[in-house]
């Protein structure tokens, strides 16, 4: 299946509600950098490859509305439009990354005219647009060696179609084993505190016909240890370059439990979720949300008011931990850090 | 705190209605066999001692209500309701156990009279009650060496006075470092599906005046992983003769993270949960509910329909992976086997 995760028209972002997921497909027309921002920070568009992607089309979105041909007033509001999307979340990198490549568009010509600038930046996002699917597919296609025939495989959170332009990481990989002809079935974790592999993982693969099974996060230490699971595959938000992984909260104690049970544990994502300036996953800023997410899931009170909570979005899966990295270059083994070298362009 | 979880009133079985929790404080007055059974399948009382006191006074129900002065009637109505009473829930061996302590009233003088046979069965179930809480306060006297001052504690699930006649086990230990005097902080993972971390565990707590935090499951491994957390204790719904654990699902992987991390990892459970007759966690019968817990857990719908679910209640925490095991007769040690022994009467 193609998720019609993110798209622009005619200085439009539509993207599906994320948060409305399964019970109702609802599209967002965006037209504004601060409904896009709210957007981001509520999570209606997630994932770290399809928030690059989002950055970089809210910047194409300043660039649509932007009046006047004043080149340093066109400078000014693309940054101003940069600087509020990089707020929005802090772990993934893929943001920055956007933002960063649509900034240097503006770099790289400093006396180019105000129309053609706006067009090279809107060119520019729906490039990164494209090019991300192309990469997912790519992902896939690595990816595939991993899996093998009636493969029972369980992920965490959503690395799906959700996650990225319309293909996915890790579940990219999934659906192109399944596409290559391959049986595969899936365990996918509900979650906590937002449920995207309940919400999310499920509804994507139930689309695509890979059978699926949710369980609780709690469950998947049950599944690795009675020898069910060929191997676990996720995605992630950022990679430091000794292979470190940032991803959504519960992946670090997935992978110590895949490491007990012999089962290899496969992260899968994009270059652009490398961060080489970052020696290891002490340096990823990890972001904690709410904890009315946890409290208060779905409408009910279920913690005694006055409890505190604690809720990390993400945690940090160490590189020993992980058997390989499936990016759009091939497939990664350790030691990563000469292999992560490798990919710097 | 003194947790009114269940007690007994001319052939009334109170109790807290704990699937109300925290948002209501409902007592239910139950004067029948079938009420009492749905009470305990709904987990309106739950918690392995807890569910053996109840199981008990389920029986002493069935003997205050008898009519009549047949011997052989008195004793298929008691044989019956035991049967009932144990088809309930399969895992904590608490219950066969309780029964098994009524019955054998029976057993011990097949030409009792009906009236005595009556009022001595009645009174095993009430000294069952306070021999629970008992039992309780010196598990929680003989956990109390484990627990340094200042210390912090991972708890999951509800192992506190809600799951037993008032007291608790893995929160009894709590409980009496508390009163001891030491400075205790607990982390309660939530515990889904059902939430009993976050409904029960963390009301109790705030009740007590211990500061507790509500995590979701899947972020202890950040605690543990960080050495915020100096040790782990959970109660136990069976505990094979090796020392091998059934607790609720998500404790193993915990246990596996525990044991990656260095963090000490602690049982604690009265001697009426050992199960003296299967060599191992593999004899464990794990119970399965229904999949609606997972996916309609808020009262919304956060599965896709159609989508199957893996729902196992408890898990078996292998005993390798378990430093001390907190009974009322003392703390054993690996290797657990001749300890356990040792606790048969």
């Amino acid at each position: 299946m193609a998720v019609p995760t993110i798209a622009w028209k005619d200085g439009i972002i539509r993207i599906i509600d994320q948060t409305r997921l399964p019970g109702e497909i609802v599209f967002l027309d965006i037209a504004s950098l601060e409904t896009l921002c709210e957007a981001i920070r509520s999570l209606r568009v997630r994932g770290a490859p399809a928030i690059g992607v989002a950055g970089a089309l809210g910047v194409a979105l300043a660039a649509y509305h932007f009046q006047g041909d004043s080149r340093p007033g066109l400078d000014r509001t693309i940054r101003e439009a940069a600087s509020a999307l990089n707020a929005t979340r802090p772990t993934a990198v893929n943001l920055p990354w956007a933002l960063g490549r649509m900034t240097r568009v503006l770099d790289a010509d400093p006396g180019g005219a105000v129309p053609d600038m706006r067009e090279r930046l809107i060119r520019e996002a729906l490039d990164m647009l494209a090019e991300d699917d192309a990469v997912c597919r790519r992902i896939g296609a690595h990816g595939l060696s991993l899996i093998p025939d009636s493969a029972v495989i369980l992920t965490h959170c959503n690395a799906g179609g959700l996650a990225t332009s319309g293909y996915g990481t890790a579940l990219g990989v999934i659906y192109a084993a399944h596409e290559a002809g391959k049986t595969v079935r899936v365990f996918a974790d509900e979650t906590r505190p937002l449920l995207q592999g309940a919400r999310l993982t499920a509804w994507e693969l139930r689309e695509s016909g890979i059978p699926v099974t949710v369980l609780c996060d709690s469950a998947a230490a049950v599944l690795m240890r009675k020898g069910v699971i060929d191997c676990v595959i996720v995605g992630a938000d950022r990679i430091a370059a000794n292979g470190d992984t940032a991803n959504k909260v519960g992946t670090c104690g997935l992978a110590v439990i895949a490491k007990a049970c012999g089962v290899p544990f496969y992260v899968a994502a994009p270059v652009s979720t490398v961060d080489f300036s970052i020696p290891d996953g002490e340096g990823i800023p990890i972001e904690e949300r709410d904890g009315s997410e946890i409290a208060e899931g779905f409408g009910v009170r279920t913690v005694p008011e006055g409890v505190p909570l604690f809720n990390p979005a993400f945690d940090v899966t160490p590189h020993a931990l992980i058997s390989a990295i499936v990016t759009e270059e091939g497939v990664l083994r350790p030691p990563f850090d000469a292999g992560i070298r490798g990919l710097r362009v």
